[in-house]
């Protein structure tokens, strides 16, 4: 009897090869180490257009908005409901961003949650036309299922918002909330008729998740150095680098988004943070393993495409 | 055939009755919301005469004050060192915490881990003659298996520092370190050699976690809401109340300390937080649980006593 293939969405060719070899070594790694670690957006599932979770906000504040005329005198707003990309540039990322979150100040976890999931369950993807749910990688989600078979804990290290991610994060990847490191607005605590409830504020904790901070969180939150980490982006190449160099068996893996057929081939392969250099140019150097989504995926979404 | 007593060292009585009352009515509550917290200096396992976390970083101190006798001029570890509790009293618990934590910054992770491995594996507790390992509570053991027996996911909110804690928690407890929810250092990544390095800094991650924070800490680090919590002090009850008030089947439990001869009768059950109310009285008040563990428990530690 032949075993069942782990990984049937995967060409055969030196990625799997490397793939598999590593799912062979891991035997030898001590259970408490066998930790994975995986970006989300562009590395689990789709990233463009937009990033999913800004189309969220997006949605919210378009619901806002037309609740509350008001809010079209804050300039963020404006910009962003005008679609005045100029405006939105000249503000800046992190003050969009920031106002986007503030959205929400006041909600409870469990209201925010509760908008999540409403969204996903009527949201489109507009060049796809599937719910954002079935954007994910269906290579990726082999992985991790092999990966757990192998005994791993499986984690997700994000540079969107921790509560976005863990909304999904269940019945997508199958990772609890406590598993998912991103980036975390803080809460309050308001006493009402002698019953604590939790609400959200309009700061966040420390930095952004990307570069450095995806190295201190994944500590911070988890408590243990992963000896596999997947990403997409030079935001992850810290905790790619981290992860590589752990004692033991251990790999980097990089997402190349070179497939303009069935999802998309990035202009820029610098990625949000700054660099003069292809993310996959700074992967050979470092050792990293580079999946090409074009040539080592047979197939990328679930549906089949 | 009858089922095996899940709470053997639980005395047959009202406080035994209500807990296995919990445990029935679980069936009901969704599993993803079967969620218990612990505090633990004083709920899981004995915190006198002294913190167990203490006395670690007081043997830490005496060790590196013997290396770098340098050390005996900076004030908070000259008046640890000498014993001089009025002066400790005068430069407050934050700035000695503080130092104590201070004497740590620069190690990684690993290496942290190991110096509190290894100073468990020897200190002997004062009172008892065990080692710090062997003063948990037995009956709490048993609750601790009666939840997952129910699919709980336990975790463990520690006023101590989380890094302290994820030591022993596997161990003790079965509570893996994401599981552990505490006061915070901070990490920095150094490159050396191409190589990202995590080290410690000399800062924590917002407040110490007590009071509101526990409740705060608790969505932040684990995304879910409570629904039983155990702990012992004032620093608990915004957590208790927390647990206490979701919706469907929920239990707090205060732990008592009134056993002077197998343990210790606090006199003082005001706790570290300002009160002028023994604890039990807002129990009472405020619909915990109260655990005696002099009527309560037939037996206190694994070791029979």
């Amino acid at each position: 009897m032949t075993e069942r293939d782990p990984l049937p969405s995967w060409r055969p060719g030196a990625t799997r090869d490397a793939v598999l070899d590593f799912l062979d070594a891991a035997a030898e790694i001590p259970l408490a180490q066998r930790v994975a670690v995986f970006d989300n957006d562009g590395t689990l599932w789709c990233e463009k257009p937009r990033y999913t979770q800004l189309e969220f906000f997006l949605a919210e504040l378009a619901d806002e908005a037309a609740r509350r005329p008001e809010l079209r005198g804050v300039p963020e707003y404006r910009a962003l409901l005008s679609g005045d990309s100029v405006a939105v540039a000249e503000l800046g990322l992190e003050r969009i961003a920031m106002a986007l979150v503030d959205l929400c100040t006041g909600l409870e976890p469990e209201q925010f949650d509760a908008r999540v999931q409403r969204w996903f369950s009527a949201a489109i993807h507009p060049d796809f036309g599937v719910s954002y749910g079935r954007t994910v990688y269906q290579p990726m989600l082999e992985l991790i299922a092999a990966l757990r078979s192998m005994q791993f804990g499986v984690y997700l290290v994000s540079g969107g918002g921790t509560e976005f991610v863990r909304a999904i994060s269940r019945d997508l990847y199958g990772v609890e909330p406590e598993g998912v490191v991103g980036s975390m607005v803080t809460y309050r605590v308001t006493v009402v008729d002698g019953r604590p409830h939790l609400v959200r504020a309009n700061t966040v904790v420390g930095d952004v998740n990307e570069g450095e901070a995806k190295v201190a969180n994944i500590q911070m939150a988890l408590g243990r150095r992963p000896v596999f980490a997947a990403g997409n982006s030079h935001g992850d190449a810290m905790m790619l680098d981290y992860a590589l160099a752990a004692e033991g068996p251990s790999t980097a893996m990089l997402i190349d988004h070179d497939d303009g057929e069935r999802e998309y081939a990035y202009e820029s392969k610098a990625g949000s943070f700054e660099s003069t250099e292809p993310v996959t140019v700074l992967a050979e150097r470092s050792g990293w393993t580079v999946v090409s989504m074009r040539d080592d995926w047979s197939r990328i979404f679930p549906d089949g495409r």
